[in-house]
This record gives C-alpha cells, sequence and structure tokens, in this order.
C-alpha cells in the first residue's frame, strides 16, 4: 500500500503522455498513436513526486492517504502534465509596444531594429534598470505563465551583453527560482545581438563573449545551456560555432536562434554541434531538416512569432514532422517579437498556422519541450517517479486546450504535489 | 456640486474615446487624431451612470461622495470604456474541436460543412440539448466575455433554424441578459444556414423565415436585428434580400454575414438596404467598399474568424479605412470558426493581421463597436451621461492592450458602476 498526500480523481481524460518514466526520448514522426489517456483517472503523489496513476476506481486499492491530504476532484475535468515553455526572455525592462504600432503601421521587425529599436532597445533600458525592477517585472511573467499553467520555462538572458549585466539577468531568473513556485531553467544568452559600441567591430565582441562573458556565468554556475542568433547582421555561422565551441568546453549545453528570418544553415551547425534544441527554423532548408533528423537535436516551434512578426513565410513543419524531427512548442514571449504568456496560445497557434494536430502539439508543449530543456528525467509526463506538476483544465476533451483559446481554461495549476493556482 | 456613487482616480491613462456624448456618428477615415486621453485621469458616476470626467485633481471641485461610494483607486493602470464585441454566437450546445482538429489535418471550412460538420452540427446538436444545458453553457461564454474586459456583446441564435430552437435561443439570451452582469444585444438569424430538409428546396426555407420564423420572432419582441448568411451554397444575393426585406417590415435592424468566403456583392447589398452594419467582408470588392462609404454601414471585421480559419485573402482593412467606410471589431465568437470569447485578442489580430493602428483597434472594439449594434447613445466611450462601463487594465500605455496579448490583463470590470469582475 502507497501512502500519499496528494490524490487527483475522476478527471475525464488524465493525459499521461508517456507511462514509461525510464524513456527519455522525444516523440519524433508521424505516427502518434497515443496520449496515454486514462479515463475517469486518478493519480497519487507524495513529497511532490507522482507514485501512483490509474483509474479511480482503483486508487483506494493501491493508495492510502496521510492524514491532511491535498484531494482534487476532476470531475469531467481534463488533466494534463503542467506545460512546459521551452524557450522564453522573460526577463525585460519595459514593454515595446511603440515597436508593435510601428509594424502595424508596415515596418518589419528588421527596420526597426536599424532604427535602434529591437534588442538593442531591450538592452540599453536593461542597463538603466534598477535590479528590483526587474525582478519584480519577471515576477508578473512568471505570475502569467503559471496562471496559464506553464509549470516549468525555459528563460534567457541576453539583454545584457556585457559581464555585469548578463550576470544580472541570469540572478533575476535564479531569484525567480528560489522565490516562486515556477521552476526557470536558465539559458545564457550573451550572444543575442551585436552591442552597438562593437558594431564596427562584431569579431571584438565574439571574443569577449568567449573570453569573458562565458567564464564569469560558468563560474557563477548561473546556466545550464548557452543560445546564440545566428542570423544575417546577427552572428554569422562561423562566429556562432566559435561562441558555441567555446561554451561546449565550459560545460554548457548548446541551443540556437537558427534560421529564424532567412536560411543561415543554422539548422544544420546545431545538428553537427550536438544542440540539445534548435529553435524558430521559419527558413529550415532541405538539408537542414535531413542534418536534423540524424541528429539528437530537437526543433523548438515557436508559431507566436512567426504570427506576431507577420512572416511571409511558414516553417514547414509537416515535412518536418514526417522527417522524424523531435518537435517542442514554446511562446518564445519576449517584449519585442512575441508578447505572451501563454502556451495554450502557441498550441493553438501551431494547429492553424503550422499544421500540427491537437495531440502533437500538447506532446510538444510537454513531453518535448521537457526533453529540450533537459528536463526529460522529471517532468512532461504524468508517471510514477516523476514531479508531480499537473494542470486541471475547464475542459472535457484534450483537444479543447487548442481549439478554445485567447482565454485562460486552467482551472487549477499544481506544482511539485502543491496548488500554486486556483 | 455633483453627488457620487462611484469613483475613479489617478487613471494613468483614462481612455475616454470621445468626449461629444451627443455625437453618434462612428470614427472613419484614417486620421484618428485622439482617443480623448486623460492623464492622471478620474470618472464619477451615479446609479449606474457617468456624471463627470476629469483630471483627479479636479474630482474634489465638482463631485461629492454618497455615504458608501465605490472607490477605485487606477493608479498606474490604463482604463477604458468596456469592450464591445459587435457580432457573436454565444448560444451553442457543444465545443467542436473535433472539427478543429480536421482543419489541421489540411480540410477547408466548407468541406467539412458539406460532410455536415459546420453549421449544421450545432444546429442538430442544439434541436436535441435541453434549455437549461443551453443556458448553462451560454452562462460560461457570458463570464469569460465579461473576464476578459467585454461588456456588452450582440449575440445571434441561428443553431436553431425552426421556429421553436430559433425563439428558444433566443430565449437563452435574453435570460442572459435578465440574470447575467453582461448586456447581449439580440440578434434573430433564423437564415444562418439552409437546414438539412430544405436542402433540396432552399426557397421553401426562405418563404419559412419570411412567412413564419420571423414573424414569431418579431410578436415575442425578442430580437432588435435580422443577420442572414449571404454565401455560395448557403443564401444567394436575391434571397438574403428577400428575407431582408421581410425583416425590414417585421421592424428589425438589419445585418448581414456579408463576403465572408468570396464576394457575393454582400456589402453592396448591406449598404443599398441601409443595414446597419455588414460583417466578415474577407472578399469585398472595390465596388463593395466604394458603396458602403457612401453608406452608413458600419463593417464589422472578425480578424480571428479568418486567422482560425486560415483564409488564404486578407481583408483590404487600410483601403477601406482610407476609403471612408466605419470600421468595428469582433470575435465572431462561436464554436466552429473562432472559438474565442476574447476582445483584445481580437484588438491584436486587428494589428498583427489587418495592420490596424492599436488606437483604432481600441476605438473599433469600443466607440465603432457600440455603433454598429445600436448602442451609440449608451456606450462605448466614457463621457457624462453615458453607462458606467469600464475595464481597469493592468498596463499602462493602452496601445499594450493590443500588443500584450494571449493573457487577461483586465484587473477590474466595470458594469453600470457596478464591479462585477475584480
Amino acid at each position: 500500500m502507497l501512502t500519499a498526500d496528494f490524490t487527483l480523481i475522476h478527471a475525464r481524460e488524465l493525459v499521461c503522455i508517456t507511462s514509461t518514466p525510464t524513456d527519455s526520448k522525444p516523440w519524433r514522426g508521424s505516427d502518434l498513436s497515443s496520449l496515454g489517456i486514462i479515463s475517469d483517472g486518478a493519480l497519487a503523489a507524495r513529497g511532490g513526486r507522482i507514485i501512483w496513476v490509474g483509474r479511480t476506481d482503483e486508487l483506494t486499492r493501491h493508495v492510502q492517504p496521510t492524514s491532511n491530504p491535498t484531494e482534487i476532484d476532476a470531475t469531467g475535468r481534463v488533466v494534463t502534465p503542467g506545460l512546459v515553455d521551452a524557450h522564453t526572455h522573460p526577463v525585460f525592462p519595459a514593454a515595446r509596444a511603440d515597436e508593435f504600432a510601428l509594424r502595424a503601421a508596415g515596418k518589419t521587425y528588421q527596420e526597426i531594429a536599424q532604427a535602434g529599436g529591437g534588442i538593442a532597445n531591450s538592452v540599453s533600458r536593461t542597463h538603466s534598470a534598477s535590479t528590483p525592477d526587474l525582478e519584480r517585472l519577471a515576477r508578473q511573467v512568471a505570475d502569467r505563465m503559471l496562471a496559464g499553467g506553464t509549470t516549468t520555462a525555459e528563460a534567457k538572458s541576453g539583454y545584457g551583453l556585457n559581464r555585469d549585466d548578463e550576470l544580472r539577468m541570469l540572478r533575476v531568473i535564479r531569484s525567480i527560482n528560489e522565490h516562486h513556485a515556477i521552476e526557470w531553467v536558465p539559458t545564457a544568452m550573451p550572444a543575442h545581438e551585436v552591442p552597438a559600441e562593437f558594431r564596427s567591430n562584431p569579431d571584438l565582441y565574439v571574443t569577449l563573449v568567449m573570453e569573458e562573458i562565458l567564464p564569469a556565468i560558468a563560474a557563477a554556475g548561473l546556466a545550464e545551456f548557452n543560445d546564440v542568433f545566428c542570423e544575417a547582421g546577427v552572428f554569422n555561422r562561423s562566429q556562432s560555432q566559435q561562441i558555441q565551441t567555446r561554451a561546449r568546453e565550459l560545460g554548457f549545453g548548446l541551443k540556437f536562434h537558427a534560421d529564424e528570418l532567412s536560411d543561415q544553415g543554422g539548422a544544420e551547425l546545431a545538428a553537427a554541434m550536438g544542440a540539445i534544441s534548435a529553435d524558430h527554423l521559419v527558413y529550415i532548408s532541405e538539408s537542414g531538416i535531413a542534418a536534423m533528423a540524424k541528429s539528437e537535436t530537437i526543433a523548438v516551434m515557436l508559431p507566436g512569432t512567426a504570427y506576431y512578426l507577420d512572416l511571409p513565410r511558414r516553417p514547414p513543419v509537416r515535412r518536418m514532422i514526417e522527417s522524424g524531427l523531435a518537435v517542442a512548442l514554446a511562446t518564445d514571449c519576449n517584449p519585442g517579437s512575441n508578447m505572451t504568456e501563454s502556451m495554450p496560445l502557441a498550441m493553438n497557434q501551431a494547429c492553424v498556422l503550422y499544421k500540427m494536430s491537437p495531440a502533437e502539439a500538447l506532446v510538444a508543449a510537454t513531453w518535448n519541450a521537457a526533453c529540450a530543456i533537459g528536463r526529460a528525467d522529471r517532468i512532461g509526463a504524468l508517471a510514477p517517479g516523476r514531479q508531480c506538476d499537473l494542470v486541471v483544465w475547464a475542459v472535457g476533451d484534450h483537444r479543447e486546450l487548442a481549439y478554445h483559446y485567447g482565454v485562460n481554461l486552467a482551472v487549477a495549476v499544481i506544482k511539485k504535489g502543491r496548488v500554486v493556482r486556483s
């Protein structure tokens, strides 16, 4: 008999995603056959870990409660793993609604960046922002993520672009981790943009990143991954490779902003370097698809950004899935190119714009996203041994999570066996 | 000295939209110069009506409180009129997530309709749904509208398609009006689709609508407007004209689903018949634009539906605005072609997809939407004499309402001077 301090019963659909907790491989291919749905499902946890899942009528044969357990009746509801947002920039000093208005007036993202807006806008404001202000705003982002069902998110620096401000951003991320119910997985991104003062000689900044900024971040133990924006006018392929080679030496896992606004061979580079993920991929080429299909690198798709920037091209997501790539989803939450914290919205956008099925979108937003941020051992699925991160939704069919959009359908959000939003 | 039972102070931006309550003309043209924003704004109301607006430091010179007033401190916040959703189908028996999944798999809306899905799907389920179930689901829709800042919405029947079920739907709408804080403006829509049993002879159904259903609705006093789906395979232009001629005789204002999926001359017909609005207009022609520009008919744009159905064409909204058309916004909230209750999302979609400015989107979602549903005398702006419907938003710049999307930024929703959500 197991003893549980958390039980959930009568889920109309308990969407487990996978029932084999030792299997840490992402879903790939177009034969997504099962979400591991248990009808009238129940789940028990203890100390923040799942100890049992099954049918409600079997619960009491296997599980007895502690004296004061948390009990949730999910009658009529869908229950899923907590959503995982595999790519965000959640620490920033201010909104950039002015740039949004300029895009509505017909300016492109690149034109706005060339006029001093874009990432540089957030960078200069980050330099002058106080750390308490950055923390306060980051907490609001974390609150909105959690309210929408996201229990874990990758979180990048990248608006500092110098040693001290990159460290400061990563400390804000650590502070959220320590004082907020959400988990943020830290990624360093000093190579998010070339700072204004290095525009005439970007290689000098590349050297600074390699010799000073990344070593300082590694020494402080503040990030698990390093990400580079490999793009025309930002860091070219050779610079990206240099930076990531150094990052790997320093012990970081590798992520890439790859082929977002043009084909730079970023997908190929990410696959060749054994990156855990290549993200964006709007302009991925056939050779990029082929390279990623043969690799372990996960494609993190950000349909919201392509929507928000109203990009003229759609990435060949069906072709990618059919070619065997593992696809994860993320919001790209950031103040310039996609100001939203909502993973359910990203799922809707993946279905509408990229023709992913609602089931594919759900796996991409949980299990595959967990794989894309190095958490395949712990989250993204509901199975014994895994962390008790889950969401109770005000729907009776998991497809409605992508179908019914723009409103918050989460009625309870549970992190490590504790109700953190209801 | 005025006496107020409701005061709001210190709004960073009090967005009044218009300061002339006697002016009931919609905004038109591309010279939107002012939203009537008052910095550090204050507002006072009594008995659900606004009695004063101005700067906070002037409030006490003009207004004294009653003994137990409602007081809101909106420091740092934007305050706008309650949002007005000018086109919704909020009474339906069930989700249609299965059709959403089929579209993600590549089927078009028309293909799904031809296979027995689409509106016919909701119609057959409406016939078998109990009235309490319809009311319960409609209440959930109304709750989500209100939570997102919509204080008034137009609400159509149209899943009944026979006298009794159309009347039943309109009674559900009346019931929401009587028992819920939101206001729903009722529109009859027996000509939403040709019922399956009339497929071989649609004119028979046209006759039924004109001779039986519309007269019954008029006699019961259950609707202010009548709407017709003028579209290939639904009601052609001649049938639409016959139905609307009869509706006008019966005292209904006229609305049209016009040129949504193909150019049917619907815009021209709506303008010629003096309709209060022509809605959708994705395929509006140059002659349709010219006809509407010379008329009083308001163009209700539904960017969410075009997004959700992933239509290959975008309506020429900038051209429409520059030609002098009055443009309003709506969600089209319905279980088939746009399952969302969120007007802020519609504002975002209008900016991203239709290149409306955030200010244009806000006017289209308040003042022009009020004009499009016959409420220009009462709502859609903040001025003395108008109803005290307003929303306090967790943003400091009105452009952020469209910019920051997919999450609920409404921190307080006030209807007739009463806090109905906070």
